[in-house]
């Protein structure tokens, strides 16, 4: 029985319902059988629920706390996992995607905040990235040169601090710099690492909940105003499929009518 | 009639012949026409023709010089232009792939040097920059929200000045300013402008011959550690085919082993 | 009795003794007294007495780790302490300085490698910072209209991940972040802050002692390839002196021959 | 009779009269003599009796047009002027400080307007980097072990294309490449080349004049607001006097309050 190819992603946004599965469903169309891990346990379980019904695999690890620890854990859980389908799983694809947002004034940041920050940014990343890497180095090659993708969301705060924004950029600079530490020592072992930076609001659930009326009408229809988590995620599935003689460490994304 | 989707593209790069013509044909057969701009006219025939015997659409527009005026010149003369099919174009995609190589110690660099770079980079890339924005501007927007994509290829001296690129960096970093700043203005228009970042050799019959005997079989027989035009093509393409709730300004490309 | 200028330093770097004294020396000749906060006592307790000397005014504060409680303690300590001469404290310029060294390849990196580095560099840098920015609002402006100035030690993995900075870079990434937040925030209330990006290898006793025989003697004579700690000093020093009309957030020194 | 150290500066800004000499007084002070290229003979003139009248040496060298040509002339012009003092000149420091005011939509950019950008920006800078990088070869090193340096002043149009900005950005782009070239070819042989970067508005009588009334006192006496051009001169200064084992290649400069 061949395996099947299969994507984990930590961090589901804040986004659910309809919006965000759509999202999976990219890769879900492409083949991939996807491992959700979030700290949500009830939008994870919906998460997981439209995309079976929607034809696709996937399975919900919920996780307490971004800890270096539990992301370990969390990882193992997934790899012992037995797939409904009883097909063994072919791990190609991880993402990064997890974020606390933490913003305001420098001066109402706590010690809680920043090491909140940090660890959930950057140490957890860590752990992520290193079961990652380990597994990425057992496999195969693809087709395209690739013994695996591991991919990170960034922000604008992933390269520019700004006020407001102390506690959020530290931990998203910092992880920018991991996902650069990264493409730079495994490709040379055919492992692609690749960083999105997102310039602009998302359309989810959550963030169409922030603009009740019409305002939030007219934003939700108009894609020249906020992205689509469905063009995010063929962003990503085109990384993936890259093939080794041009590979992408960095890229940016945002609506065609962002002022920036 | 309909239209037939069109491609303008100068600059067809030192490489020719087959290694090249696979990068018009990612477009070819992604529907488009091809018409192409560039100096030497033997190897654009050539190209021309490879496009042409496998099945596409393709026609050669030779320049003698990068100049404004001439790269205005050169633009009307496509548009007028009565393809053999006899269907009307619609022009979707302008891909400004001009470059001239001047390296060397910033001493041995001349006022005529200096000037070409500026001139052909930065000054034709204003021309055929502009001859892009009104044309895409009449045009109505496809099914992604975009009136037309303007896309530049850049390289790393495009970010970063270096011993022995003085006057090649110059141009670089000139036209990839216009690149951004036509990104911002003219994304709130529906006009996508990207900047793909170069970081490594291409393989091309020219990249190839100055590696002579066994080193260059091996090169060339490595994807891990050179560019492949077609997957440069096909990073293009992705850009041109992004949905305007996600587009992006700037991507680099390099290969799994390059050193960077 | 009029108030000394006070600057305080978290961080002395490796090396000790007269090398780095000179360091203090520049600002202690420019009339500031100095308080060091340092985890090495022995070599804290010579660079002061040194400065003492020398016929400058310095005290030692030991911190056992860097963490964000311990680093508002020492601070506290500091504001507290009674100068031997009697006279009191202004407090005008704060130094972050301080690193822990992780290099080696992503898979050497440890849980306690990479929560070691975000919490000397970031975490404990943020305390700093804050209470920084707390007293400096208390303060009244200066000839050069400001309040106080906030500055930071950066290096080239501030700016750059690497193979082997996985661990380092994450820090030193997430410390600039919050130094240009802190600039574009309290800029507005003239508080200064700056970030120094460091490329290149100090002449330290321990650099030194790093390259043994005639070679090190070589390189510790030649100032076109390694960094004068007085030169540092000095560069701060300027940083502390311009005046509200052209404040700069950064800045990099290196060698003359260094090669980057 | 011992030399005395000459400054050559191209590029005088729009301000004339007090509020641009005091920038070339600094200088003065300093011991510098100051040779002054500039287009604006009236305004030259002005500057030139000025810094005169307040005891310093300087000297006019108007130019109709920045070419590469006419800025080789202009400089063996300026080194083979007798200074009424009879002192033989000492060339330490040059200053390219030449800029054209191009904004505007992209597509109000005439050929016209790009290629003045270019060529007074770029192609004359690479004639005038020339000349100096010539001149500094043949200097005996100073105490600081420098040979010579050669600064540029760039804008935040340096490192951002933006909306209005094409064609200026264009140009200061290209010139911020040929700096960073520089640094690292001719930082080995001791000659030190550094670019600053102005963001925000300089006082002078051409800015002042842009905001009458009691707007444009307010602004004028608040140098949170505006950069003064003595705070410039200083920081040209400073990175003049930096010692060999600590030279910076670019540093930003903005009023404390400007919003970035």
């Amino acid at each position: 029985m061949s395996a099947k190819p299969l994507l984990i992603v930590a961090g589901i946004g804040n986004g659910t319902g309809k919006l965000c599965t759509i999202r999976q469903r990219v890769y879900s169309k492409a083949g991939y059988r996807v491992a959700l891990i979030a700290r949500n346990g009830d939008h994870l379980k919906r998460l997981v629920d439209e995309i079976v019904a929607s034809g696709g695999e996937a399975a919900a690890f919920p996780i307490l706390e971004y800890t270096y620890e539990a992301t370990e854990n969390i990882w193992d859980t997934i790899v012992e996992y037995k797939w409904p389908s009883g097909q063994p799983s072919d791990l190609r694809v991880a993402l990064w995607n997890v974020g606390v947002n933490v913003f305001g004034s420098f001066l109402t940041v706590t010690a809680k905040d920043i090491q909140a920050s940090l660890e959930v940014h950057v140490t957890a990343g860590f752990a992520f990235s290193r079961k990652a890497i380990l597994a990425f180095k057992a496999n195969e090659m693809d087709a395209n040169g690739c013994r695996g993708t591991l991919l990170f969301t960034g922000a604008t705060a992933s390269i520019r601090g700004n006020v407001f924004t102390s506690a959020f950029a530290a931990g998203k600079f910092g992880i920018r710099a991991l996902s650069q530490s990264l493409a730079k020592e495994f490709g040379k072992e055919n492992i692609h690492v690749a960083h999105v930076i997102i310039d602009g609001s998302i359309l989810t659930d959550l963030s169409l909940s922030r603009r009740p009326g019409e305002a939030g009408e007219a934003w939700k229809a108009n894609p020249d105003l906020r992205l689509d988590s469905e063009s995010l995620a063929k962003s990503y599935l085109y990384l993936t499929q890259q093939d080794r003689s041009a590979w992408t460490w960095e890229l940016d994304l945002r609506p065609a009518h962002e002022k920036w």
